[in-house]
Protein backbone atom coordinates (compact mmCIF):
# COMPACT_ATOMS: atom_id res chain seq x y z
CA UNK A 1 0.00 0.00 0.00
CA UNK A 2 0.32 3.52 -0.61
CA UNK A 3 0.41 5.79 2.07
CA UNK A 4 0.64 9.23 1.85
CA UNK A 5 -0.11 12.12 4.20
CA UNK A 6 -0.76 15.67 2.96
CA UNK A 7 -0.64 18.45 5.78
CA UNK A 8 -3.25 20.41 3.94
CA UNK A 9 -5.30 20.65 0.68
CA UNK A 10 -3.03 23.47 -1.11
CA UNK A 11 -0.57 20.85 -0.97
CA UNK A 12 -2.78 18.12 -2.46
CA UNK A 13 -3.86 19.03 -6.32
CA UNK A 14 -6.85 17.34 -7.19
CA UNK A 15 -5.28 15.08 -10.11
CA UNK A 16 -4.06 13.39 -7.18
CA UNK A 17 -6.97 12.12 -5.93
CA UNK A 18 -7.64 10.05 -8.72
CA UNK A 19 -7.97 6.39 -8.00
CA UNK A 20 -7.25 6.71 -4.36
CA UNK A 21 -8.73 6.27 -0.99
CA UNK A 22 -8.79 9.68 0.56
CA UNK A 23 -9.62 10.38 4.46
CA UNK A 24 -10.32 13.58 4.81
CA UNK A 25 -8.98 14.95 8.57
CA UNK A 26 -10.66 18.07 9.96
CA UNK A 27 -10.76 17.08 13.78
CA UNK A 28 -11.75 21.03 14.88
CA UNK A 29 -14.45 20.23 14.04
CA UNK A 30 -15.95 19.16 10.64
CA UNK A 31 -15.10 15.98 9.97
CA UNK A 32 -16.06 15.19 14.17
CA UNK A 33 -19.49 17.03 13.52
CA UNK A 34 -20.21 15.09 10.54
CA UNK A 35 -19.72 11.89 12.52
CA UNK A 36 -21.76 12.86 15.75
CA UNK A 37 -24.26 14.15 12.50
CA UNK A 38 -24.21 11.04 10.88
CA UNK A 39 -24.64 8.74 14.36
CA UNK A 40 -27.83 11.38 15.15
CA UNK A 41 -29.93 10.00 12.14
CA UNK A 42 -28.90 12.81 9.72
CA UNK A 43 -30.87 11.58 6.35
CA UNK A 44 -28.36 13.16 3.74
CA UNK A 45 -25.00 15.83 4.37
CA UNK A 46 -24.29 17.63 1.19
CA UNK A 47 -20.66 19.26 2.17
CA UNK A 48 -19.98 22.22 -0.28
CA UNK A 49 -16.94 24.64 -0.46
CA UNK A 50 -18.64 28.23 -0.38
CA UNK A 51 -21.24 29.91 1.62
CA UNK A 52 -22.66 30.55 -1.79
CA UNK A 53 -22.67 27.46 -3.14
CA UNK A 54 -24.75 26.45 0.05
CA UNK A 55 -27.40 29.67 -0.78
CA UNK A 56 -27.37 28.28 -3.99
CA UNK A 57 -28.82 24.91 -3.54
CA UNK A 58 -30.87 25.61 -0.50
CA UNK A 59 -34.46 26.85 -2.67
CA UNK A 60 -33.97 23.39 -4.79
CA UNK A 61 -34.59 21.20 -1.60
CA UNK A 62 -37.78 20.90 0.84
CA UNK A 63 -36.91 23.98 3.56
CA UNK A 64 -38.22 22.33 6.27
CA UNK A 65 -36.59 18.90 5.86
CA UNK A 66 -33.14 21.04 4.92
CA UNK A 67 -30.85 22.73 7.88
CA UNK A 68 -27.81 24.76 6.70
CA UNK A 69 -24.62 24.51 8.75
CA UNK A 70 -21.09 25.67 9.21
CA UNK A 71 -18.88 27.95 10.34
CA UNK A 72 -16.25 30.87 8.79
CA UNK A 73 -13.34 31.59 11.25
CA UNK A 74 -15.60 28.92 13.83
CA UNK A 75 -18.59 31.25 14.17
CA UNK A 76 -21.58 30.98 13.29
CA UNK A 77 -22.84 32.21 9.60
CA UNK A 78 -25.54 34.67 9.06
CA UNK A 79 -28.73 33.21 8.06
CA UNK A 80 -27.60 29.55 8.59
CA UNK A 81 -29.29 27.47 11.19
CA UNK A 82 -26.51 26.09 12.82
CA UNK A 83 -23.32 26.30 13.50
CA UNK A 84 -20.26 23.43 13.65
CA UNK A 85 -20.25 22.83 16.89
CA UNK A 86 -21.01 19.08 17.62
CA UNK A 87 -23.19 19.98 19.89
CA UNK A 88 -25.65 22.24 17.94
CA UNK A 89 -26.29 18.31 16.02
CA UNK A 90 -28.37 16.10 18.47
CA UNK A 91 -30.78 13.89 17.05
CA UNK A 92 -33.84 16.41 17.88
CA UNK A 93 -32.12 18.36 15.43
CA UNK A 94 -30.83 16.31 12.73
CA UNK A 95 -33.07 12.97 12.52
CA UNK A 96 -34.06 12.73 8.85
CA UNK A 97 -32.88 16.00 7.82
CA UNK A 98 -30.76 17.13 4.97
CA UNK A 99 -27.77 19.04 5.63
CA UNK A 100 -26.14 21.46 3.72
CA UNK A 101 -22.60 21.93 5.42
CA UNK A 102 -19.91 24.50 4.55
CA UNK A 103 -16.69 25.27 6.36
CA UNK A 104 -13.42 26.69 6.28
CA UNK A 105 -11.40 23.46 5.62
CA UNK A 106 -13.25 20.63 6.29
CA UNK A 107 -16.04 20.85 2.89
CA UNK A 108 -12.82 22.54 0.90
CA UNK A 109 -10.74 19.50 1.59
CA UNK A 110 -13.66 17.03 0.99
CA UNK A 111 -14.64 18.78 -2.54
CA UNK A 112 -11.35 18.96 -3.51
CA UNK A 113 -10.85 15.23 -3.56
CA UNK A 114 -13.55 14.63 -5.73
CA UNK A 115 -12.11 12.42 -8.37
CA UNK A 116 -11.17 10.09 -5.31
CA UNK A 117 -12.07 6.51 -6.10
CA UNK A 118 -14.01 6.76 -2.48
CA UNK A 119 -13.98 9.58 0.23
CA UNK A 120 -13.60 8.84 3.73
CA UNK A 121 -13.76 11.08 6.68
CA UNK A 122 -11.99 10.70 9.70
CA UNK A 123 -11.36 12.52 12.99
CA UNK A 124 -10.42 10.63 16.42
CA UNK A 125 -14.60 9.71 17.09
CA UNK A 126 -13.94 7.22 14.72
CA UNK A 127 -10.23 6.44 14.70
CA UNK A 128 -10.53 2.88 14.37
CA UNK A 129 -13.59 2.33 12.49
CA UNK A 130 -11.71 4.57 9.82
CA UNK A 131 -8.31 2.51 9.79
CA UNK A 132 -10.24 -0.97 9.69
CA UNK A 133 -12.21 -0.17 6.45
CA UNK A 134 -9.25 0.89 4.72
CA UNK A 135 -7.08 -2.23 5.87
CA UNK A 136 -10.20 -4.26 5.12
CA UNK A 137 -10.70 -2.75 1.70
CA UNK A 138 -7.48 -3.79 0.83
CA UNK A 139 -7.18 -0.02 -0.87
CA UNK A 140 -3.56 -0.10 -2.86
CA UNK A 141 -3.05 4.07 -2.67
CA UNK A 142 -4.72 5.74 0.58
CA UNK A 143 -4.19 9.01 1.14
CA UNK A 144 -4.67 11.07 4.31
CA UNK A 145 -5.31 14.44 3.86
CA UNK A 146 -5.33 16.67 6.69
CA UNK A 147 -7.82 20.15 6.56
CA UNK A 148 -5.22 22.16 7.69
CA UNK A 149 -6.08 25.97 8.72
CA UNK A 150 -6.00 28.19 5.66
CA UNK A 151 -3.30 26.65 3.72
CA UNK A 152 -1.40 25.82 7.27
CA UNK A 153 -0.57 22.70 9.12
CA UNK A 154 -2.71 22.22 11.48
CA UNK A 155 -1.46 20.36 14.83
CA UNK A 156 -4.87 17.99 16.01
CA UNK A 157 -5.19 17.32 12.31
CA UNK A 158 -1.43 16.61 11.56
CA UNK A 159 -1.75 14.37 15.02
CA UNK A 160 -5.13 12.80 13.68
CA UNK A 161 -3.48 11.74 10.60
CA UNK A 162 -0.18 10.09 12.47
CA UNK A 163 -2.63 7.56 14.38
CA UNK A 164 -4.50 6.79 11.79
CA UNK A 165 -1.27 6.00 9.50
CA UNK A 166 0.27 4.34 12.61
CA UNK A 167 -3.32 2.26 12.77
CA UNK A 168 -3.48 1.22 9.29
CA UNK A 169 0.55 0.63 8.82
CA UNK A 170 0.01 -1.58 11.81
CA UNK A 171 -2.84 -3.36 10.76
CA UNK A 172 -1.57 -3.83 7.05
CA UNK A 173 -0.09 -7.27 6.07
CA UNK A 174 3.05 -6.45 3.16
CA UNK A 175 4.77 -2.84 2.55
CA UNK A 176 3.35 -0.23 3.19
CA UNK A 177 5.55 3.11 1.48
CA UNK A 178 4.71 6.32 3.59
CA UNK A 179 5.80 9.55 1.82
CA UNK A 180 7.61 12.29 4.30
CA UNK A 181 4.27 13.45 5.79
CA UNK A 182 3.20 10.54 6.88
CA UNK A 183 6.28 9.26 8.13
CA UNK A 184 6.88 13.07 10.58
CA UNK A 185 2.65 12.61 11.66
CA UNK A 186 2.99 8.99 12.53
CA UNK A 187 6.34 9.64 14.32
CA UNK A 188 5.08 12.65 16.28
CA UNK A 189 1.37 10.69 16.83
CA UNK A 190 3.51 8.09 18.48
CA UNK A 191 5.72 10.61 20.70
CA UNK A 192 2.53 12.47 22.10
CA UNK A 193 0.87 11.79 25.52
CA UNK A 194 -2.80 13.35 25.78
CA UNK A 195 -4.69 13.61 22.74
CA UNK A 196 -7.11 16.42 24.77
CA UNK A 197 -3.57 18.50 25.44
CA UNK A 198 -3.18 18.51 21.91
CA UNK A 199 -6.41 19.90 20.88
CA UNK A 200 -6.02 22.40 24.04
CA UNK A 201 -2.61 24.03 22.86
CA UNK A 202 -3.35 23.53 19.38
CA UNK A 203 -3.71 27.63 17.38
CA UNK A 204 -7.56 26.19 16.83
CA UNK A 205 -8.45 25.04 19.83
CA UNK A 206 -6.97 28.49 21.52
CA UNK A 207 -8.89 30.23 18.97
CA UNK A 208 -12.72 27.78 19.71
CA UNK A 209 -11.45 28.14 23.88
CA UNK A 210 -11.79 32.27 23.40
CA UNK A 211 -15.04 31.78 21.54
CA UNK A 212 -16.40 29.68 24.32
CA UNK A 213 -16.04 26.18 22.74
CA UNK A 214 -14.06 24.23 25.39
CA UNK A 215 -16.91 21.44 25.31
CA UNK A 216 -16.03 20.89 22.26
CA UNK A 217 -12.10 20.39 22.92
CA UNK A 218 -12.97 17.49 25.43
CA UNK A 219 -15.62 16.01 22.75
CA UNK A 220 -13.43 16.08 20.09
CA UNK A 221 -10.55 14.06 21.65
CA UNK A 222 -12.53 11.09 22.25
CA UNK A 223 -10.89 8.20 20.74
CA UNK A 224 -13.00 5.42 18.89
CA UNK A 225 -16.49 6.82 20.43
CA UNK A 226 -18.45 5.75 17.52
CA UNK A 227 -17.97 3.13 14.64
CA UNK A 228 -19.43 5.10 11.46
CA UNK A 229 -17.15 5.81 8.76
CA UNK A 230 -19.30 8.80 6.85
CA UNK A 231 -18.30 7.75 3.16
CA UNK A 232 -18.85 11.00 0.40
CA UNK A 233 -20.46 9.15 -2.84
CA UNK A 234 -21.23 11.17 -6.00
CA UNK A 235 -21.22 14.36 -3.18
CA UNK A 236 -23.28 12.96 -0.82
CA UNK A 237 -22.51 11.46 2.47
CA UNK A 238 -25.58 9.24 3.36
CA UNK A 239 -25.34 7.61 6.66
CA UNK A 240 -27.03 4.21 4.96
CA UNK A 241 -23.98 4.26 2.20
CA UNK A 242 -21.53 4.80 5.41
CA UNK A 243 -19.55 1.89 6.49
CA UNK A 244 -20.40 0.41 10.16
CA UNK A 245 -18.58 -1.25 12.51
CA UNK B 1 9.33 36.45 20.36
CA UNK B 2 6.81 34.60 17.50
CA UNK B 3 8.30 32.10 15.80
CA UNK B 4 6.77 30.04 13.07
CA UNK B 5 7.06 27.52 11.14
CA UNK B 6 6.08 26.64 7.14
CA UNK B 7 5.96 23.27 5.69
CA UNK B 8 6.88 24.77 2.39
CA UNK B 9 6.70 28.11 0.34
CA UNK B 10 3.48 27.50 -0.70
CA UNK B 11 2.50 28.00 3.23
CA UNK B 12 4.07 31.41 3.11
CA UNK B 13 2.77 34.24 0.87
CA UNK B 14 5.26 37.15 0.34
CA UNK B 15 3.01 39.32 2.34
CA UNK B 16 3.90 37.53 5.17
CA UNK B 17 7.57 38.03 5.29
CA UNK B 18 7.56 41.50 5.68
CA UNK B 19 9.54 42.45 8.95
CA UNK B 20 9.93 39.37 9.42
CA UNK B 21 13.78 37.40 10.25
CA UNK B 22 13.22 33.97 7.96
CA UNK B 23 15.20 31.18 7.67
CA UNK B 24 15.41 29.30 5.04
CA UNK B 25 15.71 25.39 5.35
CA UNK B 26 16.95 23.11 2.79
CA UNK B 27 19.32 20.65 4.09
CA UNK B 28 18.85 18.64 0.86
CA UNK B 29 21.27 20.49 -0.71
CA UNK B 30 20.29 24.17 -1.37
CA UNK B 31 21.51 25.52 2.19
CA UNK B 32 24.29 23.14 2.40
CA UNK B 33 25.45 23.79 0.04
CA UNK B 34 25.76 27.53 0.10
CA UNK B 35 26.93 27.69 3.67
CA UNK B 36 29.72 25.47 2.21
CA UNK B 37 30.50 27.23 -0.39
CA UNK B 38 30.73 30.52 1.74
CA UNK B 39 33.24 28.39 3.88
CA UNK B 40 35.25 28.22 0.88
CA UNK B 41 35.66 31.62 0.06
CA UNK B 42 32.97 32.20 -2.84
CA UNK B 43 32.92 35.91 -3.45
CA UNK B 44 29.02 36.39 -3.68
CA UNK B 45 26.13 34.01 -4.52
CA UNK B 46 23.17 35.12 -6.38
CA UNK B 47 20.12 33.21 -5.95
CA UNK B 48 17.64 33.06 -8.30
CA UNK B 49 14.61 31.15 -9.03
CA UNK B 50 14.36 29.98 -12.52
CA UNK B 51 16.95 28.36 -14.84
CA UNK B 52 15.90 31.08 -17.21
CA UNK B 53 16.61 33.81 -14.69
CA UNK B 54 20.14 32.31 -14.81
CA UNK B 55 20.54 32.73 -18.09
CA UNK B 56 19.54 35.78 -18.34
CA UNK B 57 21.92 36.68 -15.60
CA UNK B 58 25.37 35.43 -16.74
CA UNK B 59 25.76 37.69 -20.03
CA UNK B 60 25.67 40.47 -17.70
CA UNK B 61 28.45 39.46 -15.98
CA UNK B 62 32.57 38.79 -16.32
CA UNK B 63 32.13 34.65 -17.27
CA UNK B 64 35.29 33.81 -16.16
CA UNK B 65 35.02 35.02 -12.67
CA UNK B 66 31.04 33.67 -12.70
CA UNK B 67 29.54 29.96 -12.24
CA UNK B 68 26.40 28.75 -12.67
CA UNK B 69 25.11 26.37 -10.27
CA UNK B 70 22.06 24.24 -8.79
CA UNK B 71 19.82 21.33 -9.94
CA UNK B 72 16.46 20.18 -11.26
CA UNK B 73 15.33 16.86 -9.79
CA UNK B 74 18.59 16.30 -8.09
CA UNK B 75 20.17 16.43 -11.49
CA UNK B 76 22.76 18.50 -13.29
CA UNK B 77 20.94 21.64 -15.60
CA UNK B 78 22.28 20.98 -19.17
CA UNK B 79 24.96 24.44 -19.84
CA UNK B 80 25.53 24.78 -16.11
CA UNK B 81 28.79 25.00 -14.89
CA UNK B 82 27.89 23.11 -11.29
CA UNK B 83 25.21 20.72 -9.49
CA UNK B 84 24.13 21.13 -6.27
CA UNK B 85 26.61 18.74 -4.43
CA UNK B 86 28.17 20.51 -1.90
CA UNK B 87 31.14 18.18 -2.94
CA UNK B 88 31.50 20.63 -6.26
CA UNK B 89 31.72 23.45 -4.17
CA UNK B 90 35.35 23.06 -3.25
CA UNK B 91 37.90 25.65 -2.42
CA UNK B 92 39.70 25.70 -5.74
CA UNK B 93 36.37 25.73 -7.87
CA UNK B 94 34.99 28.92 -6.07
CA UNK B 95 37.29 30.82 -4.31
CA UNK B 96 36.81 34.48 -5.41
CA UNK B 97 34.21 33.54 -7.70
CA UNK B 98 30.18 35.27 -8.40
CA UNK B 99 27.91 31.86 -8.42
CA UNK B 100 24.48 32.52 -9.75
CA UNK B 101 22.40 29.53 -7.99
CA UNK B 102 19.33 27.94 -9.19
CA UNK B 103 17.45 24.81 -7.18
CA UNK B 104 13.83 23.40 -7.28
CA UNK B 105 13.42 24.22 -3.62
CA UNK B 106 15.53 26.29 -1.80
CA UNK B 107 16.24 29.49 -4.16
CA UNK B 108 12.36 29.58 -4.63
CA UNK B 109 12.50 29.87 -1.20
CA UNK B 110 14.58 32.55 -0.85
CA UNK B 111 13.35 34.65 -3.76
CA UNK B 112 9.91 34.46 -2.08
CA UNK B 113 11.13 35.62 1.36
CA UNK B 114 12.30 38.88 -0.64
CA UNK B 115 11.00 41.28 1.51
CA UNK B 116 11.56 40.19 4.78
CA UNK B 117 13.41 41.97 6.88
CA UNK B 118 16.61 39.97 6.90
CA UNK B 119 17.17 36.34 5.55
CA UNK B 120 19.60 33.80 6.79
CA UNK B 121 20.05 30.21 5.32
CA UNK B 122 19.71 27.41 7.81
CA UNK B 123 20.92 24.11 7.47
CA UNK B 124 22.84 20.76 10.55
CA UNK B 125 25.81 22.45 9.07
CA UNK B 126 25.26 25.83 10.94
CA UNK B 127 22.36 24.92 13.17
CA UNK B 128 23.38 26.75 16.19
CA UNK B 129 25.15 29.37 14.26
CA UNK B 130 21.66 30.05 12.89
CA UNK B 131 20.01 29.97 16.34
CA UNK B 132 22.64 31.94 18.20
CA UNK B 133 22.46 34.95 15.49
CA UNK B 134 18.47 34.90 15.70
CA UNK B 135 18.59 34.79 19.58
CA UNK B 136 21.26 37.63 19.49
CA UNK B 137 19.56 40.06 17.11
CA UNK B 138 16.18 40.04 19.57
CA UNK B 139 14.60 39.27 16.55
CA UNK B 140 10.64 39.77 17.39
CA UNK B 141 9.16 37.78 14.72
CA UNK B 142 11.24 34.87 12.75
CA UNK B 143 9.90 32.47 10.48
CA UNK B 144 11.53 29.16 9.73
CA UNK B 145 10.62 28.47 6.16
CA UNK B 146 11.11 25.00 4.88
CA UNK B 147 12.29 24.53 1.21
CA UNK B 148 9.97 21.06 1.67
CA UNK B 149 9.93 19.48 -2.38
CA UNK B 150 7.51 21.08 -4.82
CA UNK B 151 5.21 22.18 -2.58
CA UNK B 152 5.29 19.10 0.18
CA UNK B 153 7.15 18.40 3.29
CA UNK B 154 10.00 17.39 3.25
CA UNK B 155 11.13 15.11 6.32
CA UNK B 156 14.83 16.69 6.38
CA UNK B 157 13.92 20.13 6.27
CA UNK B 158 11.09 19.63 8.86
CA UNK B 159 13.30 17.80 11.54
CA UNK B 160 15.99 20.76 11.11
CA UNK B 161 13.19 23.46 11.34
CA UNK B 162 12.24 21.61 14.49
CA UNK B 163 16.10 21.96 15.68
CA UNK B 164 16.25 25.38 15.32
CA UNK B 165 12.85 26.21 16.64
CA UNK B 166 13.91 24.07 20.15
CA UNK B 167 17.76 25.86 20.10
CA UNK B 168 15.69 29.40 19.61
CA UNK B 169 13.37 28.61 22.51
CA UNK B 170 15.71 27.44 24.70
CA UNK B 171 18.21 30.55 24.31
CA UNK B 172 15.31 32.72 24.62
CA UNK B 173 14.33 34.99 27.48
CA UNK B 174 10.77 36.11 27.67
CA UNK B 175 7.77 33.87 25.87
CA UNK B 176 8.34 32.36 22.37
CA UNK B 177 4.68 32.26 20.81
CA UNK B 178 4.86 28.97 18.48
CA UNK B 179 2.58 28.11 15.82
CA UNK B 180 1.62 24.74 15.20
CA UNK B 181 4.37 23.98 12.60
CA UNK B 182 7.03 24.89 15.23
CA UNK B 183 5.31 23.37 17.99
CA UNK B 184 4.83 19.69 15.44
CA UNK B 185 8.30 20.18 14.25
CA UNK B 186 10.25 20.93 17.50
CA UNK B 187 8.15 17.84 19.14
CA UNK B 188 9.31 15.69 16.27
CA UNK B 189 12.78 16.59 16.48
CA UNK B 190 13.14 15.90 20.29
CA UNK B 191 11.57 12.63 19.61
CA UNK B 192 14.21 11.41 17.14
CA UNK B 193 17.17 9.94 17.22
CA UNK B 194 19.88 9.71 14.72
CA UNK B 195 20.02 12.58 11.84
CA UNK B 196 22.08 10.97 9.22
CA UNK B 197 18.82 7.87 9.32
CA UNK B 198 16.33 10.82 8.92
CA UNK B 199 17.93 11.74 5.85
CA UNK B 200 19.29 8.37 4.56
CA UNK B 201 15.11 7.60 5.12
CA UNK B 202 13.26 10.95 3.64
CA UNK B 203 11.84 11.01 -0.07
CA UNK B 204 14.92 13.02 -1.17
CA UNK B 205 17.28 11.08 0.55
CA UNK B 206 16.37 7.94 -1.14
CA UNK B 207 16.08 9.64 -4.39
CA UNK B 208 19.33 11.85 -3.84
CA UNK B 209 21.17 7.48 -2.89
CA UNK B 210 19.63 6.77 -6.63
CA UNK B 211 21.42 9.14 -8.08
CA UNK B 212 24.98 8.19 -6.17
CA UNK B 213 25.15 10.95 -4.01
CA UNK B 214 25.07 9.21 -0.32
CA UNK B 215 28.01 11.31 0.50
CA UNK B 216 25.99 14.36 0.47
CA UNK B 217 23.88 12.43 3.03
CA UNK B 218 26.33 11.95 5.03
CA UNK B 219 27.75 15.59 4.57
CA UNK B 220 24.64 17.14 5.60
CA UNK B 221 23.59 15.49 8.19
CA UNK B 222 26.79 17.27 10.33
CA UNK B 223 25.42 19.39 12.86
CA UNK B 224 27.77 22.78 13.45
CA UNK B 225 30.20 21.36 11.28
CA UNK B 226 30.44 25.82 10.18
CA UNK B 227 29.54 28.94 11.88
CA UNK B 228 28.99 30.65 9.05
CA UNK B 229 25.29 32.06 8.95
CA UNK B 230 24.87 33.13 4.96
CA UNK B 231 22.47 36.44 4.97
CA UNK B 232 20.34 37.24 1.86
CA UNK B 233 21.07 41.09 1.48
CA UNK B 234 19.22 42.51 -2.00
CA UNK B 235 19.36 39.56 -3.47
CA UNK B 236 22.67 38.19 -2.82
CA UNK B 237 25.00 36.36 -0.64
CA UNK B 238 28.31 38.15 0.21
CA UNK B 239 30.41 35.97 2.70
CA UNK B 240 32.03 39.47 4.04
CA UNK B 241 27.94 40.44 4.63
CA UNK B 242 27.59 36.82 6.90
CA UNK B 243 27.18 36.80 10.20
CA UNK B 244 30.17 34.25 11.47
CA UNK B 245 31.05 32.80 15.25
Amino acid sequence: MELSLYTHPSDFSENQAKGKTVIVVDVLRASSTIVHACENGVERIIPVASVEDATKLLPTLDRKKTLLGGERAGMHIEGFDLGNSPAEYSSKVVKGKTLIFSTSNGTVAITKSASAKEILLGCFLNLSAVATHVISSRARKVAVLCAGDLGRLSLEDFVCGGYLVDRIVNGTRGTTLLNDGAVAARTLANALGDIGEVLRSSSHGLHLAELGFDDDLEFCSRIDKYGTVPIVTDGRISPQNCHRR
